[in-house]
């Protein structure tokens, strides 16, 4: 009769998901065990069923990212450098796009739960409830990018966004600007509307400068909705002597909507954006803006994901990345 | 021998898929038809194999998408379209990024398959022996888009790229240029290296004007490749009057390179480009370009993809989609 792998563990005195563990090389064991086991094995003449191996071992080596706009700059950039460090350890990607969608979102983070993805990258403009009831209840590898996760047990990468749009806020003010309107994205946006607004309101505080709500604008990372509103601004009569957009397409919408009503950047108005997507040094004039290590969050979530795989430790749970102001050709000094 | 469903459908003279129809009762099927494939059932003795008949049924609802750069900003527009379509036939999309390696390619092409997706929709720079081989192989609904398909059985979904590319050259010789320039994607490429340099040479050839090979340019769709071939010409001297980049992101950086060397567009020199991705209105100076359907595009691969896999007739097994050239800001007349 054929040995099988029960008979191995018998005999080596482990349990059967040890032997397998040092058949697939799937989780650590420590040497000595290892050795125990590979001599039984030798002995024994025990070769892995194939069929039964791959049910045991299960591995498609298939992570899933679920993402709300694949034609989305910031999120391109951060998907080069998932799918690089991803290929680094032999796995494929399965991409899902969700226009942001809650009911898509589910539906493909469920999807691919059913197609046997190992762990799944999340990204989403609104963390929600139902999102978390998913992370729950699922004991598959979970990690997300640029949200906060403290209040829930989900590794995340992201940048400090408070810290960064104060410093971007405060790097405005120090080139002598006093009216400073603020571009972001949802309101509701826990990380990139409020946060980005406390760091705003923070540096303008500590100035002693007024925030003036109405150049306090919601334009949900669009361009056609940050144009719109650098438009209204110029109706209004408000128009100030910076802007900052929290997204470099933001940035841009605003510098056309400027251009195409005969200002110049930054001649007559400064504009600054966030991201530092490639358009950024791109565009003429060359943004200024935050540079977020966009390749590097993808590297360190894949990264943090097979650990999570192979059931390795990962030093942190919280993943905060270094981020960078770099100045350009867009925001002109005027004091 | 077993009879297959192969021979089923040959015998009664209709697609596998309307057997499948059939044997599954899934699908509406003619009263005519659905007598004729059981009668052929019956005189064959078929049965359909059980597990064949499971992955038959089986719908996934999933088609599948290869793509050679998801941040690519053309391929960006036309996912839009396939999603979009996609979804209203209740169809989920799974994408995969190749980087346009052909072993990644056939990777994914193969997990695709594995997955159980009702379809595949191809994208690659280059179309190679392998994959004609994997076509050749697979009875999985396949669509390509942008590619010549004519010399084998797949769908495709494109524009007539020598007539556009005939129609943009004529229109820069028509504004009085008589040195153009063409920078173009891979000079292997059937499609974008070789159709388009052929329309190109033909409305240069047509109007008597000679084509300097110097000013002939491979830059593999690429931004900053672009941007060296026209520092090249400056260093040679021999700047032409306009530039026709035969992609949009080729022309930016013939453009950002001509700005960075002091020369102003159009008023120096005339760009050109081809695709009309979004950027080209967002960009100053507008990009004059020929405008691909590119949301189409993707609408109509996927209604093809939808109609194999009902088993519908497609009207046309090459869909070549109308171009337009769009006039903006960065040629100028020079006559």
């Amino acid at each position: 009769m054929a040995v099988t792998i029960k008979d191995v563990a018998k005999k080596a005195n482990v349990s059967i998901s040890t032997v397998s563990r040092v058949i697939n090389d799937s989780k650590p064991v420590s040497d000595e065990i290892k050795h125990r086991v590979l001599k039984v094995i030798e002995e024994t003449g025990y070769t892995p069923n194939p069929v039964a191996r791959s049910l045991v071992m299960k591995k498609s080596q298939l992570i899933g990212v679920v993402v709300p706009s694949i034609s989305n700059f910031f999120i391109g950039e951060v998907l080069n450098g998932i799918e690089e460090i991803g290929k680094m350890y032999n796995y494929d990607i399965l991409l899902c796009n969700t226009y942001g969608e809650l009911n898509q979102e589910l539906r493909y983070l469920n999807l691919l739960k059913s197609k046997q993805v190992e762990g799944i990258i999340f990204m989403t403009w609104e963390l929600k409830e139902e999102h978390k009831e998913f992370f729950n209840k699922e004991d598959i590898p979970i990690v997300m990018i640029n949200r906060d996760t403290s209040e829930f047990n989900i590794t995340s990468v992201s940048i400090d966004h408070q810290k960064a749009a104060y410093e971007m806020t405060k790097y405005l003010i120090d080139k002598g600007h006093k009216k400073i309107a603020l571009i972001r994205g949802r309101i509701e946006n826990y990380v990139f509307g409020i946060d980005q607004y406390k760091g705003y309101a923070k540096a303008m505080e500590e100035n002693n400068l007024e925030i003036d709500q109405r150049l306090i604008k919601n334009c949900e990372f669009k361009l056609e909705l940050a144009y719109e509103a650098v438009q209204e601004m110029i109706e209004d009569d408000i128009l100030p002597t910076a802007i900052f957009a929290t997204a470099d397409s933001m940035a841009f919408g605003a510098i056309n909507s400027l251009i195409d009503s005969g200002y110049k950047v930054p001649e007559d108005v400064s504009v600054v954006g966030f991201h530092d997507i490639k358009l950024a040094s791109i565009y003429r004039p060359k943004l200024t803006t935050i540079r977020q290590p966009l390749y590097d969050i993808g590297a360190v979530s894949i990264r943090a994901i097979v650990k999570k795989i192979k059931g390795e430790e990962i030093e942190e749970n919280i993943f905060v990345l270094p981020h960078e102001l770099i100045e350009r050709d867009s925001c002109k000094s005027i004091k």
